[in-house]
């Protein structure tokens, strides 16, 4: 007997992963986690019945989220991330050695303590004596927050579930109170290829448009997520994605990146002339 | 009842399509060649097994394996094209006035007939009076050719069955011979994720390497194919991708597309560090 996890891409299209056994299985107050292991993909994370990250390809999702935002901004020192229960984005974070405080908040508790028996490789730096965790909503901690942060990333789930607050113009317009005058906001922003992603991204992209002075999107080769196409928001009051990249400071640091490079930030914002045109209609849509 | 196609990334993992029905099935001389209906992604054409394109998805490989080194070569007139049966590759080509000749050479009569039948805006180009089509094998083709072409585009399928050939050192080394001094050569040049593309990869990435003065590959998202991150060959006597990429030329062309554009092309050719340490591990191996 064979044990298959399946994810739908579309009504008629479907990836699914053999596994090799059930690690864990676990309903959490606000969603059901489950940890398998497989041989091609290593561990894989499943929330909800959704693929959330496999240890072969979590890389290169947790290093664009972050090391793209942390070459534009000249000092990230006060970063707040919501979502991110696994401990990969904080993984990368804790590299900087000028970061003073990360705030990281997670509404399901339980995504920590799994991730930490489970994924010790991504888990690895809650530890970190500049990181503070918060069991909370993402929505209620940043409702009443003014100039505080120098980076926010909400690296949330999809827009379903917990995970839909985090997609809601209100909770844009917090984050955007949140930061300070320099701040940038980075966001998990869906995929432009299958019709309910395509739905996602432009929902995020017409709000978050609307609220921040700068709102370009990029993209990364995730090969376990819908399409392999992913895309992530860079919103910010100031500073532009590409134009104040500063590539000899960032490359001075010394960091070890597996996908990351400057060369390829700048290749992350030329985007397809489809998705252009998708993103294109949903600022028309304002 | 349903019918579900599934193609197999590795032992374990699978990207599965719901067809509505079989169009075609047609075992020809050399292989199988499947059509389905689907709703997700159109038409889909399928040999041996293996999906070859989707009506959805089609024009970003198309795209990509023409605009990009027709961006660089100032004046490609005489083409050569091997595999391409479906007819997408001379399309995108004849789309510029300036192209005068391009020789198609596809070994499998059977797959431009089904391709005419099937999939009638990929294959509506061939009666362009600037196309030749050669029913021949591609390595027998290119054996006694000298300095005649300004662009040779190989559009295998993979490095298994009747595509084997198109990934030997021998059929690289005559497409160097047929092309002129200033010549370039594109080839599919399979994914670096799952570990029966990365070997394909390596593979002709270390014969290119040895053959051409000037090896370079470049990525593109295409949703379904294995990972979703797909690779091209570069390769060149004398031209460089990016340094001679002719923006402006380019755009004043005004032809239009969907995925490409010249900023994409720059980026392409951004590779993740590890794409990267996976090419200089076959550049090492030679």
């Amino acid at each position: 007997m064979s044990l298959w996890f399946s994810e739908k891409y579309a009504d008629g299209v479907a990836f699914s992963i053999k596994a090799e056994k059930q690690l864990a299985s676990v309903q959490s107050r606000f969603q059901k986690i489950d940890v398998y292991e497989t041989k091609d993909l290593g561990r894989i994370l499943v929330i909800d019945d959704y693929l959330m990250l496999t240890e072969k390809d979590e890389f290169i999702y947790h290093e664009m989220i972050v090391h793209v935002p942390m070459a534009v901004h000249p000092k990230a020192e006060n970063i707040l991330v919501i979502g991110a229960g696994d401990g990969g984005v904080v993984r990368e974070l804790t590299r900087y050695d000028y970061v003073k405080k990360i705030d990281l908040v997670e509404i399901d508790e339980m995504v920590i303590k799994i991730c930490k028996e489970f994924f010790p490789e991504i888990s690895c730096r809650f530890d970190d004596n500049r990181v503070n965790i918060h069991i909370q909503d993402g929505l209620e901690y940043v409702k009443h927050l003014n100039n505080q942060y120098d980076l926010i990333i909400v690296d949330s789930t999809d827009p379903i579930g917990p995970g839909e607050s985090l997609f809601t113009e209100e909770f844009y317009r917090n984050c955007r109170n949140a930061l300070k005058d320099d701040g940038i906001m980075i966001n998990q922003h869906e995929s432009p290829f299958y019709k309910v992603d395509v739905i996602g991204m432009q929902n995020a992209h017409k709000k978050i448009y609307r609220i921040f002075e700068i709102s370009e999107v990029y993209q990364a080769h995730i090969p376990t997520y819908a399409s392999g196409h992913w895309l992530f928001g860079f919103a910010s009051k100031k500073y532009h994605p590409v134009k104040d990249l500063d590539a000899g400071r960032w490359n001075s640091l010394g960091i070890k990146t597996m996908y990351y490079n400057t060369n390829l930030h700048i290749g992350a914002f030329a985007l397809p002339n489809y998705v252009t045109e998708l993103l294109r209609e949903a600022e028309r849509d304002n």
